[in-house]
């Protein structure tokens, strides 16, 4: 069931500022149908790159009702593989929720009773603008010629969003991995509207490892016939390289513990006596990777995909700004990093230099490492863990 | 130049016992050149998967001379991509040495003025028989049809070698990772022959995550249509899986400190004034991921390659022993444990466990945890750091 609500202030003259995402409260969230909103900015848009978008569309949803001050909005920021649905379901039936249902809600880590909760996908993410949206100058799909984008460009693009449903200031920016690289850009970048970030396991600059996953992800895509050079739209859809791509990238961020938690080394079949000698399947393991690999065909756009890691590669707050001094030094909302003592990939040690850089700045900056086995994900998949250090601070 | 001698003893009566490879002498290490030998072994294999292997090849090296008293061998036990070509070069011009030459040599760590270093392709690898190999029933290559050999028949098949060249009894045995699997089995199979054992970052069981990573690399090589259902031999060859299968492990061997210290985020075109924009290479790192790939299709059959990360898989002393206690009460050598704090995949609590099993059960063991920021690969590429802990230790 779709809730909406006209706005508090009917007297606002732009029929933007009285968009129906901006009233959509939820009563629980088993019961919460969000549905997917769009957005089209005509304002052209520079990117960093050199390359002008010429306008461009966001996609993205809400939760919860916004207040007549406009001064409770919390942005939330997607990382990776996932987008705009970040909580409850697009129709009753659905039988998936958004990636973070487990935060956002009444009474949750993000309380949808206090707060508007936005999340909108990037560019090249999701049915934002990106690859797969027509080129205004061909009408045929961007594909390959579809700009380079970065994080600085992502962080405009939902800013334009923003202005045109009349949110000056966000009273918080949260997110994860590419999702914290958002909220610490959109405090560096726009100071002034950003009263907190949440800035979940991020370090000041994509490391060489990443890096590498990353390219490994993309030559799969690459490999695969079906990818047709990226011009695929309404030929083929490469799902065997996309797959292999998110196979690929399930040991680097399933930490060990986490993997010999949920799998050991259980047999794929479960009435297994003992070992089979097989070059088939196993291990239950095995399964779940296949599994992963077999849905990945279903929510993601490949290249779409190799834009965002391209995005998460170019950021490095020392290199763009100079120093990490340099980079922080706008920076007026209050800033909570947290980090995992054992992600071995984004280790709190990178992440504390963003936080000492941010007080030396005499910045109001704390940095929270907590303890979690899961590694990587785990404020995907610990949300308890994770809202008794930030609820708090978010407010 | 190959050197070859007669065996000290001519009076032994099996022309095996005078096999040229026993006797080596190595003057250094950049005029060694070791030719690789093979020895057909006609006796059945019997195999922990119940079926026979009626006879097997072994392709090995040596280093050094036998001594008189046929007490001075010492076993190299090889890793996953590795193969018996661990030290010098096949002939005088080629390019490339042996992948543990800087451990191996005159004065080295393994001193071949001391020792006859042997290191062999185990079943399924290199020129030693498996998939790639004809089965006698038939003429024509086993490919998927070779039985699921262990880690137990691989050093069955390697004993059977030492059998044939009349040592009875290794001086020592050493190995990292599969090596180390290999190394810790010859101690609990064939206790009375072994006199030394060095296991380096081997953990008592597989992991679940070293398994998914498997899993990701055997599925690469399936879905090139090239390997023709394993078929490929005489056809075809799966280059563009094998080197995907590759490429996807670099970052899950070479540690993020590693790739740091190597690439950092240097540009790939070393000449590049700033970010160039392109889903091209932009990265040294990417360069590096590419090269790799391109690499592995000369080296490595890649049914081999799915045969032997099986064999790594089914690696469980307390699952095929009962307890680790059972395992190891067998074990006279004296043990040596290697394992690297930053390991992550194969943490140095897990090594522990074995070594506390040995100590229980009366046994002479000792664990040594070194520092590395190269994590897992760290003993094939800081040797000086492994020879410090492990020289005294073989002797």
């Amino acid at each position: 069931m779709t809730t909406t609500q006209s706005l508090h202030n009917p007297a606002l003259a732009n029929p933007a500022l009285a968009h129906p995402a901006l009233a959509h409260p939820v009563l629980d969230n088993a019961g919460l149908v969000a549905p997917p909103h769009t957005l089209h900015v005509a304002e052209p848009l520079a990117l960093e790159c050199g390359r002008v978008l010429p306008g461009h569309t966001v996609s993205f949803e809400t939760y919860g009702t916004l207040a007549p001050a406009r001064d409770n909005a919390i942005l939330v920021c997607h990382s990776l593989t996932k987008g705009a649905h970040a909580a409850g379901r697009h129709a009753p039936g659905d039988p998936r929720t958004g990636w973070w249902d487990a935060a956002i809600g009444p009474g949750r880590l993000l309380d949808t009773d206090r707060y508007l909760v936005i999340c909108a996908d990037t560019l090249a993410a999701g049915r934002s603008t990106g690859p797969a949206s027509p080129d205004p100058a061909t009408g045929r799909p961007y594909g390959p010629r579809f700009p380079v984008v970065t994080v600085r460009d992502m962080v405009n693009a939902h800013r334009q969003l923003l202005a045109r449903l009349g949110i000056e200031r966000l009273h918080a920016v949260i997110g994860g991995c590419f999702g914290g690289q958002q909220a610490i850009q959109w405090a560096i970048q726009h100071p002034d509207q950003v009263g907190r970030a949440v800035v979940i396991t991020t370090t000041p600059a994509t490391s060489a490892h990443s890096i590498a996953i990353f390219t490994v992800m993309r030559r799969l895509i690459r490999g695969d016939p079906a990818w047709r050079g990226g011009d695929y739209y309404g030929e083929s859809f490469p799902a065997a390289g996309l797959g292999a791509a998110i196979a690929a990238a399930v040991p680097l961020w399933m930490s060990p513990e986490a993997m010999q938690a949920r799998f050991g080394r259980r047999a794929a079949d479960p009435g297994a006596a003992g070992p089979r000698y097989t070059m088939d399947a196993e291990f239950e393991v095995e399964s779940f990777v296949a599994r992963l690999a077999a849905q990945a065909g279903h929510q993601l756009d490949p290249n779409g995909l190799m834009y965002l890691t391209r995005a998460v590669e170019y950021f490095d707050l020392e290199g763009t700004f100079g120093s990490l001094a340099r980079a922080v030094a706008p920076v007026c909302a209050r800033v909570l990093f947290v980090s995992y003592r054992r992600d071995w990939r984004y280790p709190a040690a990178e992440t504390e230099r963003m936080h000492q850089a941010l007080l030396a700045a005499g910045g109001d900056s704390r940095h929270a490492v907590l303890d979690s086995g899961l590694g990587h994900g785990a404020f995907l998949f610990d949300v308890p863990g994770l809202a008794a250090t930030v609820a708090d601070f978010v407010g």
